[in-house]
C-alpha cells in the first residue's frame, strides 16, 4: 500500500472560496450547499485520478495550505473557515474512505485563539476521524508570533498528545513580500522550525508531540552537518535526538533532492507524500515525469524493498495511528 | 591554487568590538589603535593557519556577518562602523597580500543609506582594492523592507555593475526570535533572493551584475526540481536563465549536501567556499574531519581535475575580477 501523507484538497467547487470571500467581506457569510456530486467531481479527474494512475492508494487530505490565511485576526472568522473547510474535507473523505484521509486546518489567529484550536482539534478527531492537522507556526504571516517551543503554545501541545495525532507544520499565505509563498516562505518555515526545536527541550516534555515537517524539511537535510556542527557548538541536543518525534516528507521534485533526503535522514523518519496538488502542477519538459510525482524519485533512491514499504506506507501508519486505524476499519467494510 | 571566496574576520582584536559597543551606546567612539602584530596574531592561529593546514591559499576575507547588525538605524553610525571594519580587512589583508583579499561589509541601514553605501563601496574598490562586496538584502533584521529586485536597490547595482564587483548576498544578525540566526536566517535569506530574482527580469536590466548566494543556496539546490516546476506554472524564467548572474558557495558542511551542489548546479557555478571561521568551528567526532574543511567534501564529490579547477579556482577568478588582477600583480611582486 502506498500513503501519500501529504495532500491537499486545491479543487474545492468555487463555493467554498465564495464563502471565504463573504466572510472576509464582512457579511453575515453562509456556505452554499455543495452536492456529493460535486464533490466527487472535484476530485475524480484530480487528486484520486493522478493518486491512482501513479499507484498510490492513500492520501491524507487536508484543506488549501495557502487558504487558511490564518493572518485574518478575528477568532470567530477563523473558527467558522477551518470549520467550513474541515467538513468538505471530511465528506470527501467519507465518499472515499479507501483513498482518503482528513487532516485538518486550525483556526489560528495572529494572537492566538487556543480555545478555538483546542476546541476545532478536538470535534474533527473525536467526532469526524480526522488522523492528523496542520499547525501553522507562523499565524500573523508576518512572522510577528513566538517560535513553536514558546510555552504559549503548550495547550495545544497537550490536546495533540492525548489524541495521538501528529501535526504538519505547515504555513499558509506569507505577508512579507520578500517571500514568495511557496517558493521561499513554505521551505524557510521547515529549516526555522527545525532549529526552534532544535534547540529546545519540547520533546522532553512532549515525549508523546510528533511533528511531520513538510516539503523534505525545506533546507534542513542539505544542511545537515551544518546541524550538527552547530548543535555541538551551542550545546543544543545532536538533531538525530529530534528523530523520535519529527519526520520529513518527501515533497521534494527532482531525484537529486529524494536521493539526499534518503541519504541523510534515517528511513524510519521519511514518509511519503507528494504535496498534489500543490506547488507545482504538470510535469518536467526534459523527461515527461510530472513534478509532484515524487514516487518516481523515491522508488528510484536504491531503497531496499522494506526501506521502501517503510517510506511508503509502514511510517505512515506510525507516525499517524488513528490512519492505521481508519485503514484497519474500512479494510473489514466497516 | 585554492581560492576560498568566503572567509569572515571574526577574530579580529577585542579593540574593534570596544569601539562598536561605544557607537552603540551613543558616545564619541573613536577607533583604539590596533598594532600590525595585532592584526597577525588574530589570523596566524586562526583563519591563515586552517587556510594553509587545509591546503588553500587564499582567502577572501570579509567583516564579521552577524556583527554588520544592519538594523542600527543610524546612517552616520552605520558608515563608521562600515569604514572601522572594512579598514580592518584590508590592513590583514595588505599584511598577507598573498593569502587575503578584501571584501567589504556596507553601511545598510533599515531605510536605505544609498549614498553612504555607494561611496564606501567606491572607496573601498577604488582606493584600497577591494574585490567584492556583502550585500545584505535584510538590513532591517526583521524583512520589513523590500525584495533586491525592487529599483531603490538599483543605484548600488549600477555601481557594482560599473566596478565590476560582484555583491556576496548575506545577511547579518536576526531580529526575530524565530529565526536563529546562522541556523535559519542565514539559509532563509539565501533561499528568499533566489525566488526575488527568479521572479524579476533584473539581469536584463544589470547584465554585469554577480550575485553570489552562499552557505551552497540555502535550500535552492535542493529544491532545484521545485523551482524549475514553479518557474513554468507561474511563467517565471527557468532557474537556469540566471546561471549567468549568479553563483552558489559550497559553505555546506558534509558529504552528502556538496554531492547534490555539484550534482545539481553546473561546475561554472560553484565557488570554494568554507565559511571560516563562521557558523561551526571544531570537527564532526564521527569522522575527525572538521566541519568547515569542505575542500575535502568538493575534493571527494567526484569532480573531474578540470572540474575541480574550476570551482577551487578558475570560476572565482571569473567572477572575481578585480581578485584576479590583484592576485597576478602579488605574484608579480607588485
Amino acid at each position: 500500500m502506498i500513503i501519500d501523507v501529504h495532500g491537499h484538497y486545491t479543487t474545492a467547487p468555487p463555493a467554498l472560496q465564495a464563502f471565504r470571500n463573504a466572510q472576509l467581506a464582512g457579511g453575515d457569510a453562509v456556505p452554499a450547499p455543495i452536492s456529493d456530486d460535486r464533490l466527487r467531481e472535484s476530485v475524480e479527474g484530480n487528486q484520486l485520478r493522478i493518486l491512482g494512475e501513479r499507484g498510490g492508494d492513500v492520501m491524507l487530505l487536508s484543506p488549501r495550505a495557502s487558504g487558511m490565511e490564518h493572518h485574518v485576526p478575528d477568532p470567530a472568522v477563523a473558527d467558522a473557515w477551518a470549520r467550513v473547510s474541515n467538513d468538505l474535507v471530511h465528506r470527501v473523505s467519507e465518499l472515499y474512505p479507501q483513498h482518503f484521509a482528513p487532516v485538518a486546518q486550525l483556526p489560528q489567529t495572529p494572537d492566538g485563539n487556543l480555545d478555538g484550536v483546542i476546541a476545532e482539534l478536538r470535534r474533527v478527531v473525536e467526532e469526524l476521524g480526522f488522523v492528523g492537522c496542520n499547525l501553522n507556526p507562523d499565524p500573523s504571516g508576518t512572522w510577528s508570533g513566538l517560535p513553536l517551543t514558546d510555552e504559549s503554545w503548550f495547550p495545544v501541545y497537550e490536546v495533540l498528545q492525548e489524541l495521538d495525532v501528529p501535526a504538519m507544520v505547515h504555513v499558509s499565505t506569507a505577508c512579507n513580500p520578500n517571500f514568495h509563498t511557496l517558493g521561499a516562505h513554505y521551505l524557510n518555515a521547515d529549516t526555522s522550525v527545525f532549529v526552534q526545536l532544535l534547540q529546545s527541550e519540547l520533546f522532553r516534555r512532549f515525549p508523546g508531540l510528533r511533528f511531520v515537517i513538510p516539503h523534505g524539511g525545506g533546507a534542513v537535510p542539505y544542511h545537515w552537518g551544518r546541524y550538527r556542527g552547530l548543535a555541538i557548538r551551542y550545546g543544543w541536543q545532536d538533531p538525530a535526538e529530534l528523530l523520535g518525534n519529527i519526520f520529513f516528507d518527501t515533497a521534494v521534485y527532482h531525484q537529486a533532492g529524494i536521493d539526499l533526503l534518503t541519504r541523510v535522514v534515517p528511513v524510519a523518519n521519511v514518509l511519503f507524500a507528494s504535496e498534489m496538488l500543490g506547488a507545482v502542477r504538470g510535469a518536467d519538459p526534459e523527461t515527461g515525469i510530472a513534478w509532484d510525482d515524487t514516487l518516481r524519485y523515491v522508488e528510484a533512491a536504491g531503497l531496499s524493498p522494506a526501506e521502501l514499504a517503510a517510506v511508503c506506507e509502514a511510517n505512515a501508519r506510525r507516525v499517524y495511528p488513528r490512519l492505521a486505524t481508519r485503514l484497519e476499519r474500512v479494510a473489514m467494510g466497516a
